[in-house]
């Protein structure tokens, strides 16, 4: 797996199971996966020579995230190293403008847009919604950065996008009544699984806490979130775990927001709420093993992100959090914690949804340090 | 933790998910939990100096199994290392000639027992008791070896235990309807969980399948056997996982066959089965943290051994199994297969127990090569 962060890490922790021999190119030498696997190795992974050396051997390579180049993916595949997914897909991961184009040919809902560069673009392409505005970097971005949302496509207001001097995606800034994911996993022979289709709420751009199954949602908008991830996975090729970020408009429609090709954040609630987690699914797909049934194991799972808060030592919130409910599921990172960033996630589960929401976010708030009692 | 096999691999993949940094003490550079974990130390565990330099820096020291001699962990204590549980509560597990003798001292029921060493000690007891005697080692014994069955213990039977020339432990062959076991966790301020009784069969003395919860049990049983084991990690002082293994005989009593202070085969089904597996609490326990809850997540959860075959490669075996049933939750240990060697478990859970049965029996069966088909 190429790259170190929490994805690697849960994903060799769910690949313990399976005997997987897990090798890990990471970013550093004590980032969150490399602690916890065997001989990790510490490299560049937008240097070919390095992912050269690294996937020699290798029966398959898969992705912690989706940054690396897809022309050295191309190199690799030619030099008969299995990628999966293969760059032919993870190009449409990587560069939000290509995903539109493709998306909108298959007929996928999507929010309006345009590619674009200059500030007359971006103006133009405001002035045509008669409303606000949210621009992205078509490559790179994630976690609200390389995103921009403009109330009004002014000049002044397109100037940071427009100064960044990459390529820009200019999307309608849909109004939306809640954020929904769909994620499947795929395998290379054609099998595919859907987990239920969960809300996420995102707080400054960042994914905070996820329902299972997302609450009250209409059956028929349910079912048609399922098939776009699955009708995404097929057409794209793509092998592995595909997460699709949905909005669900206020006229009861879905439309597609973004698309990650790996076990996403959305999916976290799957360790301890499903039969089968999104990590293991995963690599069971990339290994081309039969797949794991993504049935729940509760009526409601609650997932809440846990943000690093100003105390460096979380050893009395975790004693805390843990005497308070010892049905708390608690999973951590490893990281060193930094105001502001994810270092572990907590799920509860059960069939009381008001309880199951108040005990995670109870407990992701006081690991956080944003409640003193 | 000292010992690298799968008790330590399963106890590492869920110290993940705590943020526990994991050392591990191996016996080779590639036995089961040695592929898994960051920078594994491989050193004698006999060896006094080995367990200096391997737990200088660690917080707390556990076991994968009851081997090291308890003379060097007092040394160790001695020099400022925790461990856990310490040797002191260890000796119990090590030595069966001194367990016997405390439990008897405590009221604990067991069978009828004598320390022996020579044959006419043996004999003597056998016709004591008039039927058939099992002789152990009083030391060292574990999976069936240093056991002898003597369904009469005349002078030619009594030859090879004796041969050994080590200390034994004589006792009544029990006449009894199912083995049991009460699996308890305790923390070194004694919070203690106990999850519910298991019934365990064994096969050619190892342990074969696990049906969580016992079936049928009485609850005055069932109560009995939780209290013996909070008992005995109370008394003993044991902090971590202690399993105690029981007899249920005919005439509807329980009596203590075997303990083990650590995480144990009788419980692997808590990984898929429980909220919290033994694993987890095994580390909440010997980390002082607070203890998990045991409370079961299906009305039956089973698990069966999955042992070598002859066949070496088990990857069609795999596919075929995880096509099968696609809830199956398999477990491999990354060991070579070998006939008859532990190398996975397989669990099933849900509420029709024949259902759950057949699956988990059906897939060690098909995984060990016992089924063609």
């Amino acid at each position: 797996m190429i790259g170190g962060g929490q994805l690697a890490r849960m994903t060799h922790q769910a690949g313990i199971a399976l005997g997987v021999r897990f090798r890990l190119l990471a970013e550093g030498p004590d980032v969150s996966a490399a602690q916890v696997v065997r001989d990790p190795v510490v490299g560049d992974y937008t240097d070919l020579d390095t992912l050269r050396r690294f996937t020699d051997g290798c029966d398959v390579v898969t992705f912690d995230h989706e940054h690396v180049p897809t022309a050295h993916l191309h190199v690799l595949e030619e030099a008969g190293v299995t990628v999966r997914p293969g760059p032919h897909a993870l190009v449409f991961a990587q560069d939000k403008g290509l995903m539109r184009e493709r998306l909108t040919g298959l007929g996928i809902p999507c929010p309006r847009w345009r590619k674009a560069t200059t500030a007359e673009e971006l103006v133009a392409f405001g002035k045509e919604l008669g409303g606000p505005l949210v621009v992205k970097t078509q490559r790179g971005g994630y976690d609200g950065k390389g995103v921009w949302v403009l109330g009004d496509a002014t000049y002044e207001a397109v100037e940071e996008p427009v100064a960044t001097g990459v390529p820009l995606l200019a999307e309608e800034h849909v109004s939306y009544v809640r954020e929904l994911s769909a994620l499947v996993a795929r395998s290379p022979h054609g099998q595919a699984i859907a987990y239920p289709i969960v809300e996420s709420v995102q707080r400054d751009g960042i994914c905070h806490e996820v329902i299972s199954p997302a609450p009250n949602l209409e059956p028929r908008l349910a079912t048609e979130a399922q098939e776009i991830a699955l009708t995404l996975a097929k057409e794209l090729d793509i092998v592995g775990v595909l997460a699709v970020e949905l909005f669900e408009t206020s006229d009861g429609r879905i439309l597609v927001n973004e698309l990650a090709m790996r076990p996403h954040n959305t999916g976290h609630w799957s360790i301890d709420g499903a039969v089968t987690s999104q990590f293991e699914n995963h690599l069971r797909a990339v290994l081309d093993l039969p797949l794991g049934s993504p049935r729940t194991r509760a009526p409601w799972t609650v997932m809440v992100n846990v943000l690093g808060g100003t105390a460096p030592n979380m050893h009395y919130a975790f004693l805390h959090t843990q005497a308070r409910d010892p049905e708390l599921r608690i999973h951590l990172y490893g990281k060193e914690v930094r105001p502001g960033r994810k270092i572990g996630h907590v799920t509860t589960y059960g069939s009381d949804l008001e309880n199951v929401l108040e005990r995670a976010r109870h407990a992701a708030a006081y690991l956080a340090g944003e409640i003193d009692e």
